[in-house]
């Protein structure tokens, strides 16, 4: 069995969700899971190089593993919001959907300038939000130690992007194809 | 210094967000406190009554609550969305907002009848979502066995109405007033 097959058996697969064609691999079931949400926090604690300060999550679901993740790496957590969400004074980044464009942000003053940060989220498909999480936690000055995720969708080629831009890249689990 | 005033201190208080004379609770400087969250999520287990099968957290802040506590509580975690969000076959429930009402959904089978359930957020004011969160439960079946919040305020009334749902409340901090 391959390594991290035990979480892959956790996450199902839904036809056509949001739209006809996608394979929606669906994290709830893992979640759901105490043993294998705890063996998943653990196993991406132990993938991270080095200290931490700050974990990233990208809203909503990466809130999940910045938040599990914040008390084995004895960090805080930042909170990257869609645009408008965040009550104080933000910096924001815009980036491309597939029709349009949307925009993230975070507080201007929650990132010092040097904190050492991991960026989490669940999924990386296109990576269009992390790269735009990556230019963000730039403009603040935030020294990106890792970008992590639970899973990889790796034939849509955004944690290969993260990785031309000069990110260091990790996941659990991938699923090849679309 | 009274009870979990160390925490009260880290809450940033925020005025006219998200419209002129709301004084927004802002726990965004809390979570970037690796000690200030670490305790917070060490305070709010401890005062769980008995053993949990899963914390329901509510999209977005709560799930930072739920994933965070899964960990202590040894339990797994309930996403309860905003309606569309969930991929699988959803049961859902409305609740009235100021303006029209809103809708949460979680997956019809993330509940087992008889699970011993934690409903977390991280905050409660008028009550809707979590009045409305706890029908939802009580659709699946759930047992719930307490509803907590990081921060209660208490005047908008919101923990009293679930007090008088017959839900057990709990909270670490409270902001008087409006």
């Amino acid at each position: 069995m391959a390594q991290n097959d035990d979480l892959k058996a956790l996450i199902r697969t839904i036809p056509d969700f949001p739209k006809p064609g996608i394979q929606f691999r669906d994290i709830t079931t893992l979640l759901l899971d105490a043993d294998g949400f705890a063996t998943a926090i653990a196993r991406m604690a132990a993938a991270v190089p080095g200290p931490i300060d700050l974990v990233a999550g990208i809203e909503a679901r990466g809130f999940l593993f910045a938040a599990a993740l914040a008390a084995p790496l004895r960090a805080g957590v930042l909170l990257i919001r869609k645009d408008g969400k965040l009550p104080g004074a933000t910096i924001a980044e815009d980036y491309a959907l597939e029709y349009g464009q949307d925009r993230i942000a975070i507080h201007a003053d929650a990132c010092a300038p040097g904190a050492r940060v991991l960026l989490v989220d669940d999924l990386i498909a296109t990576g269009g939000t992390a790269r735009a999480a990556v230019r963000l936690l730039a403009k603040a000055g935030a020294e990106l130690v890792q970008a992590q995720f639970l899973v990889d969708l790796p034939d849509l080629g955004g944690a290969d992007a993260l990785r031309a831009d000069g990110v260091a890249v990790a996941s659990l689990i991938a699923f090849p194809g679309h």
